[in-house]
């Protein structure tokens, strides 16, 4: 199989950048002394994830209890599921580490974390429980200063759970675009989880794991003295909010949408494609960055980027490309009808997610279909 | 099973306002005097489309040939593909006519005319295809009046394709959101496929089927005279934006997703769901609208609207619950963790695409899991 007998749209995985976005942050992560765990939504692909464990990652950070399932399935034990824990879900953690998972779960409440050690004890299960430290304040988690994470803390041991350190997750690195503000930003994760875990410790609570991460961050770290481990998804594949933050060029983004050019609106200058937001996602992540590329960077088949075409508006199945600033009212010589276009998506995560398989392609242009999964 | 033993999140079906819905659609076409064929890219989903047949639907419309595949495998043969055809998936067309499809495809140019006339003489099958007419300058489509049209019906006819008509979307309809302004642009699809239909008929080429639609036109039409048949999809569940247009109530929305509160920022109001945009998808379609719903209206679990309380924010797996204007700081006791609600989405067809199966739920409380497919 090669791309030109490829269906459209499909999502493709050039094997080659994905193996040398992989091979950087081990490379990055090894030589900072820290242990890496990749964040698996990002593909859901056990052929991603075979190759990020056999580059040197310990373990994978999960964002629902299928994909932990999943992949212990598919041979791996260390499991982070990095969502805060619903009282409802225990029964699924508990069948996964019965199995012998060795599942890690998320609180940053007392009442979450009491929720746990109740149906622990209620099943004699001990569940190792990490507390989620909030160091930016873009989302979940506890403040390291203050009596609440000491408080949830003392609510897990004191229920006889396994207190096994802090999470966090400065998500917010994503609004930034030069490396002064991700240095910042990435020390401001390291020194506020280390923060807290050295206020647990001084508590006389154990606290072993101290683990942070997000592409920007952990590409951008200068040191991680304190750290035990960092997680990060999107790196594998990177794609345009990334290049926009600048943590990678668009020649590193390793996923891609195959599309086919089915009409046109010369007028506009539009071409219309098979790929629209059903196959891009409707993820809009760089409409408030530096660079708008609309649901993505129009590239050719053999994904080189062309000047400044882009998909510019999308409906379920069609996608709208145009030329940013002079509209191209060529366009139907420039991109005729059954010719076949790359897309760069703006989110890996997104995208990806909206198709059953990637079609990952070599450098010799074969191609094999890896499956991917969906659903809670 | 009921809702109180799903996991979550979780995509529910109404049954009772999906019943509603479609009675309404139905009712509607058939005393304005048309033929009915619902969009099914909206549900992908059998039971679904089984109770639009069985209330009087004929035929279906689909967006990806997989649907097409799908639906007749599960007995549907009147299948108009509405989306231009790339000269690529004619062999996909052609093996579903084979096996005895009535399948209907779309162009809207010489170039793909003739590369069906092409295909189809070169193997022997005269497929019945219908010209894409533009008749608000919101996507694909040849306008009305101009040589275009004529030429692609030459074309067609001329290289032993069989033209069966004109097909139109007035999608810019989503635009409106008063009765008026409804009113004259369903009028402004109607008028303008018939124009077409009429200047083809005067060439001397063939028009049977005058085929328009979108979920507000459709509702909006005060005559369809000329029409023959009327195409709509997101009415079967409606959804925030279709609310903001002005042709449903929260009240009917028949879609929604049901969520556990998972932790809190008390201090900024938040209550943090496991519905993130993984679960609502990341359409942000009532953005521009009168009413901007964030990633999604709030309701209790059994679905009715809590006050002002909307998804304002979303990442993979958390959804970020607050009061629009002033926040709730009590939220927590508002929403406690464990709690559950449900939300209604900004768009029917993106929400759906984001789950594998539907859990429908009877007036009784029960509920059946309906499955949906997804991909190409």
């Amino acid at each position: 199989m090669t791309i030109e007998t490829l269906n459209t749209p499909a999502a493709l995985i050039d094997i080659g950048r994905m193996n040398r976005n992989i091979q950087r942050m081990q490379d990055h992560l090894s030589r900072l002394g820290v242990k890496f765990r990749p964040h698996v939504k990002t593909t859901k692909c056990k052929q991603v994830v075979d190759a990020q464990i056999a580059a040197g990652a310990q373990g994978i950070t999960v964002s629902t209890l299928k994909e932990a399932e999943q992949f212990f399935d598919s041979g791996i034990r260390d499991i982070v599921y990095a969502v805060g824990m619903a009282p409802t879900k225990l029964g699924q953690a508990l069948a996964l580490r019965r199995k012998g998972c060795d599942l890690k779960i998320v609180a940053d409440s007392v009442q979450a974390a009491e929720a746990i050690a109740t149906f622990g004890r209620e099943h004699g299960e001990r569940f190792e429980v990490w507390i989620e430290v909030d160091v930016d304040g873009h989302r979940s988690g506890i403040p390291p200063e203050g009596d609440a994470l000491i408080a949830v803390g003392r609510a897990l041991v004191d229920g006889g759970m396994k207190l096994g350190g802090v999470l966090a997750h400065a998500g917010s690195s994503y609004e930034y675009n030069t490396r002064e503000a991700l240095v910042r930003i990435a020390e401001q994760e390291r020194s506020g989880s280390i923060r807290a875990a050295e206020r647990l410790r001084a508590a006389g609570l154990p606290c072993d794991v101290g683990s942070i991460g997000s592409t920007p961050t952990a590409l951008s770290a200068e040191h991680l003295e304190g750290v035990t481990e960092v997680r990060a998804g999107v790196y594998v594949f990177f794609d345009l909010v990334m290049h926009n933050v600048g943590v990678c060029d668009t020649s590193d983004i390793a996923l891609s949408v195959l599309t086919t050019v089915i009409g046109h609106q010369e007028e506009k200058g539009w071409a219309i494609v098979d790929a629209g937001w059903m196959a891009m996602s409707r993820d809009r992540g760089t409409q408030r960055q530096q660079h708008d590329f609309g649901y993505g960077q129009v590239c050719t088949e053999n994904g080189e980027v062309i000047g400044d075409y882009v998909v510019s508006g999308a409906n379920q199945e069609h996608g709208i490309v145009s030329r940013n600033g002079e509209p191209d009212v060529a366009i139907a010589k420039t991109f005729p009808i059954g010719s076949r276009l790359r897309i760069l998506p703006n989110h890996a995560c997104a995208t990806g997610a909206q198709h059953p398989e990637y079609q990952a392609v070599r450098d010799d242009g074969s191609v094999q279909t890896w499956p991917r999964f969906y659903g809670w």
